[in-house]
């Protein structure tokens, strides 16, 4: 089965690479944009187990891992048996 | 309107981000993970306008910048009218 992970930095930590990626898309003529923030997308493959339980076994990752919980929220999705 | 735009590596593509991640994994004692890919996700404040003519933006944006499409795919959202 297969996890999706959305990691982003939590409201007002700053994002120094986002602003330098809007600030650039300014210069190169995108008017529009007014705020960029960029975070982590993570794909996880697992063996096929109970939807509950991979959801247990992936916020444990999360918080051990992949997240830095003091700076960034992330929210978790799973596509069933695939 | 909110745009959120995921950049996933292409098949293929070596991730040493998320083989290392993978491996710590199991050494954490996640048995059942399979194999980890690492992406980006940005979100993009943009000003208001037609549907049709942001993703057009937004799809310049990527290639232009945001995007390395030799080694890297993309995937638009839009939100509308936030």
């Amino acid at each position: 089965m297969k996890a999706k992970v959305y990691v982003t930095l939590k409201t007002g930590v700053l994002d120094p690479q986002g602003q330098a990626v809007s600030r650039t898309l300014g210069k190169l003529g995108f008017d529009g944009v007014e705020s960029v923030r960029i975070g982590k997308y993570v794909e996880i493959e697992m063996a096929d187990q109970d939807l509950g339980q991979a959801e247990k076994e992936l916020t444990k990752m999360c918080e051990k891992l992949i997240v830095n919980t003091v700076i960034e929220d992330y929210r978790i999705e799973l596509d069933g048996g695939e």
